[in-house]
């Protein structure tokens, strides 16, 4: 059996590459960017009026002018206008280029308009004001945005401002989630007293859309010859394969046996943890098999604890911070296995505590709706002291 | 002016009932549940086997016998069979049911298996062992989840595992995001020099979308005859309309107007805060509108100041904790607004910094994409120091 931290050196070193593909700008949130986004002019691309008001020229205010003629109105979207006489002034609009011959903007709020004429009723202005100058946020071809980059709303603002209408992500790899166990049935079937609803498949699949992968489904029954026939197939079909149970020591626990006769090779099985102590990594070539015990904590814990973070690595996504909370109160937990809590985080002045959320045990279901994340106690000891931090892994 | 608590107060004052609707479980991930989730049995539904093993009965193993007869094997999903003979066991696998006249289960690791017996290994055992007894993680009728809950991919399986294969939500707003201003033109044009593209409408709907509010976007150029021709109509076919631009003090500036004529009642134009002073908000009748100003800036962090926290609220989402982060190092702002500072946050140990990405300004968009949040100074003070703690507006 080896740590849930060899685990993880273990799955990391054995990610791949999908490639790049192309898609349109709005459908890129939570993807992984691939190439570095480059302004594709100045910003502001020109001397950009910044208030509502009057442009007029400094050196006339400051020798002494206060009343301006109105010239023009300069709107935003429009051409820039040129101020004819240095004793007049032109209207300007927020967004509006500065015209031609004007070097400071004076804001609505300080001047009077009549008759065709603005009164300034202040006395000390600066050069430049209210102008926000060509270039002076960014200069063309400087990098917006650098790639390997998970998108957010904010960058499709920026994608937008520059014309990128579609962007280079990472390619998501291609993904099958399966159950197996004879007493599942359907979410719309009634189950038999000894019987279950297939349930882990669908939060699998969950976790996975909310990494923006569109994972398919399957269920295959306790069959050995019916699994090997048909996951040689999905092998060739998808470049990863989860499934939930058929990894312990019962009778008709299949999977390791199937799984090393078609030639994935197990990179390990058994972790020294709880729950999902029997989960079971494999590849075969480029394609990877994760194999986590049926419980449901344990196939939601796996998911997050290793694929999430096989799946961020290969699209690229630098792990810089991981998060970590403070323990709330004392825990005590004796077995010499990393212990995943489960959690429900509270900020508390800037502080990230977590609060033990122990229900009816590991295997819990129910438990995971009132928790938010798991706390993940070292194997290395069984005290856990109120205030100590430890990582977190958070899934809402 | 008002001071933005006070304008979001007033927001969340006038927030709106849209109802509720049932959809596919596997669609209601982000969305807010609206009926409180039972266990339709217990959980687990039968005395459940937890590890692979042999059933035998407590009383024969006390009694000193250490060899069993296999006498059958109980799978998982197969009937619940019955132990015909006291000093026999019966093979069990995790998920199956307990054979009827067993009452303790040894795992395999502590059996040898040979000729059709079983002879146990180990001299110490407990009644019950390895037995998930019926009702033991909940009762039938039991309450699971709690309504007013975000769905997260937690309660996906749990759904399934009652066999909810449709869940009652909150249903979205009708929402539509419209911009203004003469001078934008679509993504894929190629702008004049004194014109720019469009993106704050496509960063507020990314931001939306976030929340699972698929919104539409529109755009008006400036004038006014259309402007208010457009709205009427908008304001007839959406519940909340959301704008960008149009709110400051510039001649084109119709919005707040047009909006008056509609009949459409101002609560508050302008909030001490920068960016986005100009933010304007109404109501007609159940119709809501926000009215950010153009700066894209402004538009997103009133998007997440406002709009977000007013749709939480209007679905049911409770605020039990506010977000807050340290501040990394000392910072200052002069006016007596509320000023929104871009910031990256970092979790260190449990505690969670804001360090600020002062970049060129308030106004740069292209900020947004170094920094991940905004950290609220409120407009009562002037130096903020080093370690001090303000809430934080995460949008990413």
């Amino acid at each position: 059996m080896i740590s849930s931290q060899q685990a993880l050196k273990l799955i990391l070193k054995n990610t791949e590459d999908f490639g790049i593909e192309e898609i349109p700008f709005l459908e890129s949130v939570g993807r992984v960017l691939k190439e570095d986004i480059l302004a594709d002019r100045d910003f502001p691309p020109f001397d950009r009026v910044s208030m509502d008001g009057i442009a007029i020229v400094f050196d006339t205010f400051t020798a002494g002018n206060r009343t301006f003629k109105i010239e023009n109105v300069q709107a935003a979207g429009s051409k820039q206008l040129e101020l004819n006489n240095k004793s007049n002034c032109i209207e300007v609009m927020t967004g509006a280029v500065l015209p031609i011959n004007t070097d400071v903007v004076i804001p609505y709020e300080q001047v009077t308009i009549a008759n065709g004429k603005a009164i300034i009723e202040i006395d000390k202005i600066n050069q430049l004001q209210n102008i926000h100058k060509q270039g002076n946020d960014r200069k063309k071809t400087d990098i917006l945005i650098k790639k390997n980059r998970v998108i957010s709303p904010s960058e499709i603002g920026i994608f937008a401002t520059i014309g990128k209408s579609t962007v280079k992500v990472a390619k998501q790899p291609k993904a099958l989630i399966i159950s197996t166990g004879d007493e599942l049935v359907a979410v719309n079937e009634n189950p038999l007293p000894y019987q279950i609803r297939r349930s882990n498949v669908y939060s699998m699949l969950s976790l996975l859309e909310e990494l923006k992968i569109h994972a398919e489904t399957a269920h295959i029954t306790d069959d050995k010859p019916l699994l090997k026939e048909k996951i040689a197939r999905y092998l060739e079909q998808y470049d990863v394969l989860l499934f939930s149970g058929a990894v312990s020591k019962g009778k008709y626990d299949f999977l390791p046996e199937v799984l090393d006769e078609l030639g994935v090779k197990k990179l390990f099985h058994k972790v020294k943890q709880r729950p999902g102590k029997p989960f079971w990594f494999g590849k075969k070539g480029s394609k990877s098999v994760f194999a986590f015990p049926g419980n449901p904590v344990s196939t939601y814990v796996g998911c997050l604890k290793y694929f999430y973070p096989w799946y961020k690595k290969l699209v690229g996504i630098q792990y810089e911070n991981q998060e970590s909370a403070i323990l709330s109160e004392d825990f005590f937990f004796k077995p010499e296995l990393t212990y995943f809590l489960q959690v429900k985080t509270k900020n508390e002045k800037g502080r990230l505590y977590a609060i033990p959320v122990v229900g009816h045990g590991s295997g819990d279901l129910a438990n995971l709706a009132d928790a938010d994340a798991f706390l993940e106690l070292p194997d290395d000891k069984s005290n856990f002291a109120k205030g100590e931090v430890f990582p977190l892994i958070r899934y809402r």
